[in-house]
């Protein structure tokens, strides 16, 4: 089947030298929290935020929880005929199971999540759910070995969504920047045997995993 | 331009009888909430909600933020080709204005809902950005005129995404229910001039809104 890759996502813990900024410890503080066991976020440490490198690919969960809910809600996914995983900023591997029903809440999903960075494993009744490794983005790759490796990006060759997806099958890796923004970092465009950009504007990485999928799915469903 | 209804959406202010129940009085003490104030959400007030009237189409705020992030970054909405109305289960009615950007992160978007219960309008630099009535899903109609009013549900005639979409109009009043489970209400359904089932099983309002807009942006875009 085919492969998702969120790349580059923002999503990490805070990182050391955040954990002891005021806006980091007074959130702590109020949720009962260690600031070393919890997911930096710019809609609450923005402060701490300012200035840090790669500024704009951090702090943002939220992206990574709205793509994966529009990714794991279609039937493709719920057919077993998409894998899905999540790459960070920091090169680690997030590894969906198959028919993971991932909290919608919010606050239940960065709980999810937190415990996955402490805990390396989610597992619920001997199945794992979610699975976390320090892994690259390339040394992924050479684990799936995609027959071709598929980036979507605006600085890509002007497509449509029908017609990429067109070309999609069940060995091609399909990589969508799970960041706010700004572009691919050359370590990771350079792996790509095709780029296409499937709008004239950018677009959020929900819509545009949402589209993707669901034009592959027309594809391969009756 | 077509309009887009999530009808009988889980979008309320927590119901009197509910604000000295333990779990929202300590939710709302835990984040300096007053309980005549807070979104009511079963994440949080499970226990106050167990039993209560209609509860399946209750209590899902993060339904109607999650929806209306895939609908409101939509080219076709950039576009002002599209224009949206929340209908809640208590018969309110929420107008979103042209060109919003919503907050992605789930907190801000229930501060920015909470102040429009309690105020009735959120304003930008003289800009009415979102607006609530006390009015029907039939009183909404009404003032729309649609041509046509076309519902999205399991039980309608089997159809697809793209065929329902080649009949949009820019008259077409398009209705996605707003709530987990279960079905529209009688009083909502004899409304509909067209019933139709895009996907066999259930389809999360998020997923159908996506690809019903994407749909027929393919209709009208070149």
């Amino acid at each position: 089947m085919p492969t998702l890759i969120l790349a580059e996502s923002s999503l990490e813990i805070v990182p050391k030298e955040l954990q002891n900024h005021a806006s980091v410890t007074s959130y702590c503080k109020k949720n009962g929290k260690s600031p070393s066991d919890v997911l930096l976020d710019n809609s609450w440490h923005f402060a701490a935020m300012k200035g840090i490198k790669n500024e704009i690919k951090r702090g943002r969960p939220d992206i990574v929880h709205l793509t994966l809910l529009s990714v794991c809600n279609t039937p493709l996914y719920n057919a077993n005929k998409l894998k899905v995983y999540v790459h960070t900023i920091n090169d680690e591997i997030i590894s969906i199971s198959d028919n993971i029903r991932l909290p919608k809440s919010y606050h239940r999903f960065q709980g999810l999540i937190e415990k996955l960075f402490k805990n390396y494993k989610i597992k619920v009744d001997n199945t794992t759910l979610l699975e976390l490794y320090n892994m690259t983005f390339e040394e992924l790759l050479t684990k799936i070995q995609p027959s071709e490796i598929l980036g979507l990006s605006t600085k890509g060759d002007q497509s449509t969504f029908q017609d990429t997806a067109r070309a999609i099958t069940k060995d091609t890796c399909i990589v969508i920047g799970g960041f706010q923004k700004g572009h691919f970092s050359e370590k990771i465009l350079k792996t790509f045997d095709n780029l296409k950009s499937v709008n004239i504007n950018s677009l959020e990485a929900h819509v545009v995993a949402s589209r993707i999928l669901y034009e592959y799915e027309k594809t391969i469903f009756i």
